[in-house]
């Protein structure tokens, strides 16, 4: 081995990421071996941080370092609005087209047979709890474009239309069989704009 | 903002590192996020330590974690020959042709008078010392085949010939104006094969 132990080290523990392989895992590390240590152990601290403060929100299942997300402990958000998402991510893109000032509700995933993903294993509960206990005018449905998530969108709606709540659903124009994480803002803007009943 | 602090920190890290976008930075953060706290912390370790840890070899100048590299303290390599390289990343690159099994002299990047680099500022002093003090039969100039490359390799060439040790450069065959750390194995492996004498 040419390499130092602890050089591989680092290596293997880059090339285990998403999207990273040998070749960016190499350049990583020779560019953490240039850098300050300053520097190198600021993105080491920030890696330590981040596991031991983030949470879930117990309102609407978003990452939350405060006892509640940034966007349910924000009293100027629009109260009445609620966007179902499957997944923490996905409030950022939305958040990134500004079309959006209401709250969120993260499902932790789709409802998925096949992977054996049913209702029960979703937020579901905490959501048709949060629609009894405030006072929501309408449920956005932005779960993905593909089967999963049209499954989901259905199955909310068919679950919470007879509440008396309006539901929409995100407007087709996002490619479908896409992921919402990838959509560009203007695209997915369009698609807030447009929702359409369901 | 809709994100918390400490994943934007995090995220703000990772986009600083060389090939990685906000998208990608984004894909590891939510992944480190889903990961287990043993995972992620395993990376920010594996960080620090090779900050703590390595060092220059103080013979050829490769990064070591042990008094001496990998290479210079194994004593089954052919202790005759020396490969000149520009950057410790190259000798990855070559140690994986399987093509060389001597030993290695790390400059510590190449002569660039546009960039103010003069031999001056590389190890070659060093290297000298190297080759007056051990039994060297030949160099192989494995600078990166390109102008600041070449510039050393000729400059190189002209002072070490007068020594009586025989000089040699990778073949071309390397795509030229290239960068030697992301040449495939076969080419680089038959540059070595086929280097000629100077």
């Amino acid at each position: 081995m040419s390499q130092s132990r602890s050089i591989q080290k680092l290596l293997d523990e880059f090339e285990r990421l998403p999207g990273i392989g040998p070749k960016s895992a190499q350049r990583i590390v020779y560019y953490l071996l240039n850098t300050s240590s300053i520097d190198a152990s600021r993105l080491a601290d920030a890696i330590v941080e981040v596991k031991e403060q983030v949470h879930f929100c117990p309102v609407c299942f978003n990452y939350a370092t405060e006892e509640l997300c940034p966007i349910c402990a924000d009293a100027e958000r629009d109260q009445t609005m609620i966007c179902v998402v499957s997944e923490p991510r996905d409030i950022g893109a939305i958040e990134r087209t500004g079309e959006f000032r209401g709250l969120y509700h993260v499902l932790g995933g789709a409802i998925s047979p096949i992977d054996g993903i049913s209702p029960d294993d979703l937020t579901i509960t905490d959501l048709l709890k949060r629609l009894t206990d405030t006072d929501i005018t309408e449920l956005i449905l932005a779960t993905n474009p593909n089967v999963e998530g049209e499954t989901t969108a259905v199955y909310l709606a068919r679950l919470i239309k007879p509440l008396g709540i309006r539901v929409t659903r995100l407007a087709s124009g996002l490619p479908v069989g896409g992921d919402l994480e990838f959509a560009d803002e203007v695209t997915l803007g369009r698609a807030i704009e447009s929702r359409r009943e369901l």
